[in-house]
């Protein structure tokens, strides 16, 4: 969520949530739905569990993206899913400066993404795929990697 | 779930969960599915949202049932579902005794459905269609109904 | 959902989401309320589980529906539920282009509904109570009778 | 919800819903949150369960509040949760009128909040956390401390 | 969950759960019920998002406890809620061993939970409630405070 | 789930489910454990959203898994998220008996999971990861290919 080039700490208003209630579709194909949406430029992809006409227990499928990018991202829900309408709601989203980092670890260095509100960092993440690359190849807890990194992470914030 | 002839408060011991996770069905299908295990003999039917692999958005199917009726159960849920596979869990059901009692109403007698521990009366709960017939047909808020049917019945128990 | 004589694919604009939150209301009413939705006119009805303030599960009532006809649904869920407010979203809802078309089987004629994006089909479903009838009726797997009924869509589909 | 001087039937326009999705973050923290978000300022705080991106089940934070609030509510969330990003919706809520009444039982008075569409009582409900005190000090299950209230309301408004 | 004074690993054989569906009571009372349970001597108490009979949105009480202890679970759960009958299934629970340890912080001594297998550590978590106190007292955000802490047990760790 | 070597249908009565509610964990770290675990041998991995202490929303992990595995997957359960306790419900497994069957499309041969129950063929289901590939080879809708891949199956199975 959230990535690209733009790192400053804004918001952007002019966003869309797309919503379509599927009580009909094959649920083999939603992690093939989103990864599309995703590739076409959706800043995020979600689902819901909702209960349905007659009872019926379906999923919604939300998609954000930017009002450009909305008639693309609908194409690929009527022509993916089995949905015969779309919702689509306005919204604006505040997003944090962010800006990846490189801390040291006992495995080389490992990329944290870093949140800043007003300047100041607030959040840190370190990077699942990295950590989880790292567990595998020392055998270890994903868990204690991650600990490791935010440990590290918290050390370098702490010399400045 | 609980209807019969068996009106006192006793223990089952020989029931059975059926569960089936289903990720490759149309949810269109879950009231049809449903009505035809109730119709079988089936004690309760339920839906629970769950994620299953590769983060695919599901339901899993759960049949509470006596052991003689379970593989009658299990046919159904093989011939309406998509499922290969069906869970059995052994369970016994503590089931409170339960009366059905007329109260007097302003629209006439209503049945309400009154549960008991001990020989002493813990539940009651007016009948769903019963009221909701009411509601339509005197314009009234459902609620409203329940209210009036709920007060009359304390009223009769309070006379004992 | 998507029902009318409207059948061209277009956008609705003036369409909002009204919420409500339901925390002290008895479930079985869930579908009473519905009912009374769809008659008076709403697009769709559909439920969220939540987790509410102090950590209560709850559901959210969801109701799609013209902003003209959104004061009486408001009047219906304050009449019907227990909420004390409703939440107003506005939102457009972009259809595709639907058509009834029947489609020859072993056992007569069933509906089928179509979806037209851009004048192409890209969505078809057979009727959901037509095929519940059939596979009654003739005691075979709903899922086989839909089948069967889409491939003879698809047929007639081929053959232009 | 809807606490506060104003005891009126009417609709605030300026409101509006902020969304975060956390799928990285402490679920232990969120009643932390909640409360500090209420203390804030919040109308209404509540959590949905979603699936998020690589098939991870997550929790969608939601907080109703005013226009004005929403920075301070969004300084919160950043601050307290682990999400870079958050939506906003905007929303109108269409809220009841309400009186806290005081209805004679047999245990003293119990404050029982009603809420009024058009100067028509149309929802009432006894205070949750009077009628607990009740039960527990009187030793009777909830469920009755609330059937006693209820019914004492519906006298009290009976005789007008 | 997990406390008393067994502090090795082992497994309890003689568990149960107990189920009961609920979708005729007021979600107000379930937290009320759950400290009732704890109360009583159940180990953990949780609750899961269901489809009922007639797609009606529902939640299942789940109650873990001993099978000494199962009676008195029923009790409170015919009680309190408006159950007609209670599903029982046999469960054994591994535990891990678990000591409380204290570790040093900038704000004085702060306990930590730590889980045994085989001898070795494997899991450790701050108390949430001595975390929050600290930052609700310091002004700091609680996600910070868990940092702090963690890292301080971390440190204490590799010392030995 | 359900692949192996046993292709016959036959109930497996030495299963268990595994169950940790998961409260304190991070997300992210869901779709990892699932790997691990469907490596070392699980029949299959689930999550249940739920709500749990405190009214804090988690999730609970479901393992299902034959008893001799079970150890193993408490090790990695253990070791890889937060908990600190195991449930283990006993349960049977009835398998429907299948077969890799290849049909032919215009695509070339496309394998369809064909499940067996009384020597009848009565589920069939296309395998997922071929039919992604063809509709991202070939620019198609998935849902299209499914529906070819469908009907090859009919047609053959027509033709016995």
């Amino acid at each position: 969520m959230f990535v690209g080039a733009h790192g400053e700490e804004h918001v952007d208003d002019g966003m869309v949530i797309l919503q379509a209630n599927l009580d009909d579709m094959n649920p083999e194909w939603t992690t093939y739905v989103a990864e599309l949406l995703f590739a076409a430029g959706a800043n995020d992809v979600y689902w819901i569990p909702i209960v349905m006409k007659r009872g019926r227990p379906g999923v919604m499928l939300n998609v954000l993206a930017s009002r450009e990018a909305a008639p693309r991202m609908e194409g690929i829900v009527f022509r993916e899913t089995t949905t015969l309408g779309i919702r689509r709601i306005e919204a604006s989203v505040h997003r944090l400066g962010r800006r990846m980092v490189a801390v040291d670890t006992q495995w080389g260095p490992v990329t944290v993404k870093v949140g800043y509100a007003g300047g100041e960092a607030v959040q840190y993440a370190p990077e699942y795929r990295e950590c989880a690359a790292i567990a595998e190849r020392e055998g270890m807890p994903l868990k204690a990697v991650y600990d490791e990194v935010r440990r590290a992470y918290q050390e370098k914030a702490d010399r400045g």
